[in-house]
């Protein structure tokens, strides 16, 4: 199975420059599975709910289109970040998209920063997607820093986490390699790059998107300053085979009747 | 407050020279809350339950008084492992000890590789003990890999995770960074170095003894192969601010209500 990542550098608002280039990025590349960045067609550093809401879409918009073209022209199932908007409320989400739909809509349950001055918080449950012959689960970004997402993600049946993001924090990548490893997933977090300066705040995304094997290994890393795309061939029943060792299951070995989790 | 590890390098069953090199390393040092490796006095690599057990102590015994002697000579409550004996069951546990009681013990959650052919796995709840002015919880070694201890030990109120290890993976060292960081405690990860060939089992400990602070940051570390010991000073009141920045909290904004933890 072939999965990959296209790290992008949106420019803020220029949503059909930012679907440019991923295509350019894209170009004739064949795939089963790929994960774009959060938010990566309208960019991050939003100033107002009423600013962000202007750009918000339902799954038959601009950016839902844009992402079956992608499908349609990699052969690949497709995660990208959104804005969604369900009635007065506006998610950051994450859209999963085949060639002809769009298969379900996840929205971030963690929140960073000022985020929450604009977005609701995630309403829906976790979901795990068919994709071809294996179980995905999508988180975005600042969900990495809760381990219980992926752990949540993995006992629902993921075997690889597709992970939109749009990182500023300097811990998310090496976190990724105990995430997958204790889980035994695989993980792609695709993240973006380049600067906003937007009212009081001035981010500088991290780049350095990767892909993550199910035993901790870094199987693809970006750049952390230039748009980038990769893909890596995984055996995915290595994330079924929950064993570390002839002693310990990294499922069953869990002691739930001891833990406080509440 | 001050806080620190001695890491040792023990010889297989001879505990009294397992002792006297931790007392040689300790020497006048005076700390607040010093902790010793997993199974410090014994050595791991048993060849059969009855091996094992014929080591086991309760609580009133050669360790606890080795224990409450390094706690009167250093004016610190210590945390170090042993073989615990209850019944016919043996655990593989540690004690919290001050110059005058033993104020606990911990049985491992979570068994590594073999020790279930001997250890019985753990069957009291986790606990958290009052240290001078702070609460402190305790993990053993390969409990670490379950990120559900380090978050119940700190939903139930420890600020430092005492962490006696005996370390033969690459992981922990840097798992621990994640861990501190998204929980905002502090973790002193106690390792033993040193190489022991016994029945089929060859293991070669880690050391990289480290202290972890609530930011993620890596306050001290030993080296991966000599006896070693330090102390570092830590504002505990740091691990009560659960604030990662003005609009986030790494304990309320956990969704729990959208987990799949079971």
């Amino acid at each position: 199975m072939k999965i990959g990542y296209v790290q992008t550098s949106p420019i803020f608002g220029e949503i059909t420059q930012n679907f440019d280039q991923i295509e350019s990025l894209v170009g004739n590349s064949k795939a089963d599975f790929i994960v774009l960045p959060e938010l990566f067609a309208t960019g991050y550093t939003f100033i107002s709910k009423e600013e962000a809401a202007s750009m918000a879409e339902n799954t038959e918009g601009k950016t839902s289109e844009f992402l079956m073209r992608i499908a349609k022209r990699t052969g690949a199932v497709v995660v990208g970040g959104f804005i969604e908007k369900d009635g007065n409320h506006i998610f950051n989400s994450s859209m999963i998209v085949s060639d002809s739909e769009v298969l379900g809509t996840y929205r971030k349950l963690h929140l960073y920063y000022k985020e929450n001055k604009w977005f609701s918080p995630g309403n829906k449950p976790l979901e795990i997607y068919k994709v071809k012959d294996t179980r995905v689960g999508i988180m975005i970004c600042f969900d990495w820093f809760f381990p219980e997402t992926i752990r949540s993600l993995t006992l629902l049946g993921a075997e690889i986490i597709a992970h939109p993001a749009n990182l500023v924090l300097p811990y998310c990548q090496k976190a990724m390699i105990t995430r997958c490893l204790i889980n035994r997933v695989f993980a792609i977090t695709s993240n973006r790059i380049g600067n906003e300066a937007r009212g009081e705040d001035n981010f500088t995304f991290t780049g350095g998107s990767q892909i993550t094997s199910f035993n901790g290994e870094v199987l693809s890393t970006a750049p952390k300053d230039k748009p980038y795309i990769d893909f890596v061939e995984i055996e995915i029943t290595q994330a079924r085979d929950k064993n570390l060792n002839k002693y310990n299951n990294v499922i069953s070995d869990r002691r739930i009747e001891f833990y406080s989790l509440e």
